[in-house]
């Protein structure tokens, strides 16, 4: 390996990122050797939601930090205890980063392994307090322990031809297809997704792939909605001024659902009149109005154990009103988290190569050169429909 | 109910059916009683490959028995206790008979109800040694139990609208998807489908909604393949010399399925040279050969306690020959039974009412007269890639 | 049947109960005939700690309610429609009413019943909002649905043996293992139970059915962690002024528990130096503290939709102040709800007809008559460390 | 590591076991190089039930074989990958071999890893057509990929005070437990365990660990059913001339058990009059017959793909006759495989330190050195009631 020379995304302050040289990557992390991971000239990483949690100045993100955590890759260098991974395969990274030794990776619970991150369970690229992993918004990453985390792609040939779609399987589609499962959907579920973005599009692909009756999608950008209307989902404008139920209701007859997905978090805005303000609680709220009693909610939307930003005190310390009581009363089971990737991306593989889900197109992915990643940052960030996905080398535009 | 004549489909010994006039239903069974019962006036009703076992002359089923037990109608009359069904509603009559108040039917398992039949757990309409209840190849018949057993419609009209796909909820569809989810199917299974009868397309179908990747569908018969074909499976021929796993590899690129699902049951015939010979125990060995290490099998075809047709002693006694310790070391894990019904057909009507599904389609669906279910029997016996149902008030037809 | 005289314990406002006359049971709810339902004689009823809300004036019970959920009997009249429930059967009465042909009921959520309740799914007798079914803490009842609700023990004269531990069929034995189930409680588990009242005892000596390696109890009251001793649990006294994690870690040496179950609710006061007043969301709060990545956090512990008496303004709301970013960043599942009694006490008849459990031992029952009643919720409000069991007859004592 | 010497249990043809001088372990298996192993100094290391089907000559396990797969030790020497366990660590081996990084044990089905073991999915230590990794009846032994497979204990102390209890950690505990939970054993079962073995009596310990109500243990050797009785089973003595239903139903007045778990496999022998010819499907046979509908059938005994010296020629290709049809017609699951020992080890470990189940007692170990290993072998094979565990160092006999 002479190459040497490396060039990655990195946030600059709140607001502002940057494409800067940055160090071409080391089997290590600091004083950590890391021999049975590979380097991976990069395929395509992709802008993620939660990084903009970060540029936005809401997190406690050290100016510097490399950025992503979504990375597609080819592997040129292998440590000498990877023994299932080759040079030239090409693979899907999870943005988890787990040991695969540990009592909870044993569990299948990768996002919160014991063995990656000094401070607390789980790690991941390029993200703040999640073990100091250097991000792969780059043109080459490290990625440790690969023959566990790395899922290898069976045909080089044929995932070229896909790889916007599987581009997705580092992180959303397996984070929607995740809060699906964990809110219950299957074939003939009714389908509430809170939000439009990206992880909220997977989800409601995912909810589509799961054999869902009818998936509604609610958010505040009509053109996040109609990009939920082109693959077959219903959409209702939460700008509007009727009651979430009521507007459920004009479409299947109910003012329930029977599974719901909080694709949306902490910056969570209110509905109607309230839409412009911060309402870090008002999905969940909403959750347990419009879940019907002994459904689920699955919550991949990130909540933060600190968010010095928040409106209200209470929120600085990740404190939420939650009419809990209504929830007890319905029976309700809530389910939180990081994704596991690894529990489901090699299936949702099986189903992108097999054409049973066109995930690129409900997500609607952008192509965009390294150069280009601040501009994506910046049209995501003001709401753009769009995944914006990096392709470092030219390689797959080529 | 004035109503007083009634007709139906007469099993008249070994390879005949002919369409008699019957006794109007009573909300009774012998000396017992059923306030709890309905009248329904039959909508549709199909013919079902169970049936051809009777008619075949496989069964010990006694001459004068009145066939059938997928049955959709509209409710005329309901017994005195029934509280939640009314006249006018439209419903579909799982095929199993189900008191839903004994530990079997409280734990969900309703094709093996304690009190619906004195000879052993488990009831149906029209069956030999299942509990002796009238069948529903007819104008009329007496649903018991009716507000436990009863799927009612939302919309008439709908309904209507939708009449041949949700006909197929009182047993084929619930049945072949139960043989997926036993067998472990879901988003990016590699799926294999024995037998391409209304069961085994139905399987094929309720796959694809479960999000499989691949679901290939293995028969004898070229238009039932077609047929497969026709809704995005993968089809294999059995008459060919290859072996299955060869077969499946042409297809996947390794001989072995994820999940593996039996929709043929005891009348199971060899592949190859060997297709003219029933051999019983054929499809369950394939299975374990074909399945990978891990592997879940379903088995909704059926396979009974006793064979007097068979071709030999141990077979006649519901003994087959089964290379058992090949599954126990690939840690296979084996599923039989009864689809209890009512366990999936709100979630299936949810997604036919919601044009998830094409189900229909699918099995082909092809309406008959009552008068011409005679027909239908001789037709489906020789091998027709058809579900047939009947339309015995010529409701649906008009 | 000519019985025609009843008495009950009475609500009579905030602090008070009393023993009147009450009607005899007829088979009906008001307008609504019930002859599904059977007409007990009451052989057991118990105290229990939600009663205690109403009777603490935190709800708006309205004066004259006859009070009690949990009911042993012996059936004296049948419904014209029961049909495998006959008089002279000695039964256990889950305290959550169900009509058993629901889609809920079907699914085996009892607990929130479509059908037994015009204001919301779930009902029980003698319940504020929970459909308006008269109590059992009385000399007889009526019971509705009984061939669905009713759990009949094999053997009368076993049954009479065993009947103080039987008692607790119908509420907190399965309420507190319920809460262990849905927190995930198994073999080799390590469990923190919130609370040593019954529901609490009940809930631990689950855990230890269970399997469970170690069994934490943690409560204000000494007398109720020494109940919690004598049968093999660790017990921590709230008043100390150590963390939780501390606490816990002098057990077993780590400050996590893998499973949390909340058997105290909305009703929880702090630990330590605040241990006087009331915060409702402490005890959730702890949970996601306590229990580590990955855990599962168990809630029987009843939270209401609206607390009038709650000492400030989001909490009167039902909304607590829950910092559900931190169980989010440990993957946490929070389990809500009315235990579906149904679920679970057959089998634990069956571990107490064989001995497996001294549950009555475990909550340390008191047997008291009817006239006595008014002095068993106060000493409960107490916190007595007893589980008060009304012997309306006198046929236990007998 | 200077130690050169090293001493094992081998397989000298059929029936004929001595312990002889063997190579001291590498960190390697032939040209495979395992610098992700660990070499352990052999605390204990016990006989199973499976190595006598190799030393009676059942198998084509061949002469000069080191025996020996149920392994507890110390860690004397890491290899260069090794990051998580450490010299002087007290460790238990899973029998089952497994990579940690492929499909099927990232699943977690260490049973039928993908990479150890060239001709099939699975291996195990010293066993005969497992991968060809050397047995542990030993004083060292290598161990690959140790971050993974290893358990550690968390107490030296401890660890020594429990050892004869730890010990069975390595196989026959967790694979009794695992035939109780795949044959949906929970509190308040009635289960019947075919075979008072170890694995036996391994999973009637489980079982009343599960919370079961009744344990039944059938055997034909009296000594073994006194064993079963010592902690609190049934016995049945299968050399009486009734039916395994009426014995059941004397002890718990019903011919049917909830959970069948077969602890025999296909060395099985009739019952009654037949028990001196080998009858290899006549276990599976009976749990058809003595398993309520609905019930499931947990299969750890060993069923093989070829049995050379079977009594016929069906048998001698794996194929047993079984009444397949009468467990469709109840609706059974039949489960089967070698345990994934690392799905239970640690929460059995916890069990046992904790103190809630005396393992070692229930299958009676009884210490040996490892020069007594052939008389334990022939012991064993005589039917004594003991679980033979090899002291190699005399370490725990110290």
């Amino acid at each position: 390996m002479a190459s040497a020379s490396n060039r990655g995304v990195i946030f600059q302050g709140a607001g502002k990122v940057t494409v800067e040289t940055i160090d071409f990557p080391k089997l290590a992390l600091g004083e950590r050797r890391c021999d049975h991971g590979v380097i991976l000239k990069i395929l395509t990483t992709n802008i993620c939601g939660s990084d903009q949690h970060m540029v936005r100045g809401r997190t406690t993100a050290p100016k510097g930090l490399v950025l992503g955590h979504e990375i597609t890759g080819q592997v040129i260098e292998c440590g000498r205890d990877v023994e299932f991974i080759s040079v030239g395969d090409i693979v899907s990274v999870p943005f988890n980063i787990a040991c695969g030794r540990c009592r909870n990776c044993k569990e299948g619970k990768t996002g919160i392994c014991l063995n990656v991150n000094p401070s607390r369970p789980g790690a991941a690229y390029g993200y703040v307090d999640m073990g100091g992993w250097v991000g792969g918004q780059a043109e080459y990453v490290m990625v440790p322990y690969a023959d566990f985390n790395l899922l290898k792609f069976p045909d080089r040939e044929q995932a070229m031809e896909k790889i916007t779609d599987l581009t997705l399987l580092s992180d959303i589609f397996p984070t929607g297809f995740h809060g699906c499962v964990t809110a219950g959907v299957g074939p003939g579920s009714i389908v509430y997704i809170a939000g439009a973005g990206p992880v909220g599009l997977a989800a409601a692909a995912s909810a589509r792939l799961l054999g869902a009756a009818c998936v509604i999608v609610g958010d505040m950008i009509p053109e996040r909605l109609r990009q939920a209307k082109s693959f077959g989902c219903e959409a209702i404008d939460l700008r509007q001024d009727a009651t979430l139920g009521d507007m459920v209701a004009e479409i299947t007859g109910t003012p329930e659902v029977d599974a719901f997905v909080d694709c949306v978090g902490f910056e969570a805005h209110g509905c109607g009149h309230d839409h412009s303000h911060e309402q870090p609680a008002t999905v969940l709220n909403s959750a347990m109005d419009l879940t019907r009693a002994g459904g689920q909610i699955g919550i991949p939307g990130l909540y933060v154990t600190e968010d010095p930003g928040a409106a209200d005190k209470a929120a600085q310390k990740g404190a939420l009103s939650l009419r809990f009581g209504l929830g007890w009363a319905k029976s309700h089971s809530f389910h939180t988290g990081q994704c596991p990737v690894m529990r489901y991306n090699r299936a949702l593989m099986q189903a992108i190569l097999y054409g049973r889900v066109d995930i690129a197109k409900a997500v609607n992915v952008e192509l965009i050169t390294l150069d280009d990643a601040p501009r994506g940052y910046a049209d995501f960030d003001g709401g753009a429909a769009k995944k914006f996905v990096i392709d470092p080398h030219g390689m797959v535009a080529a």
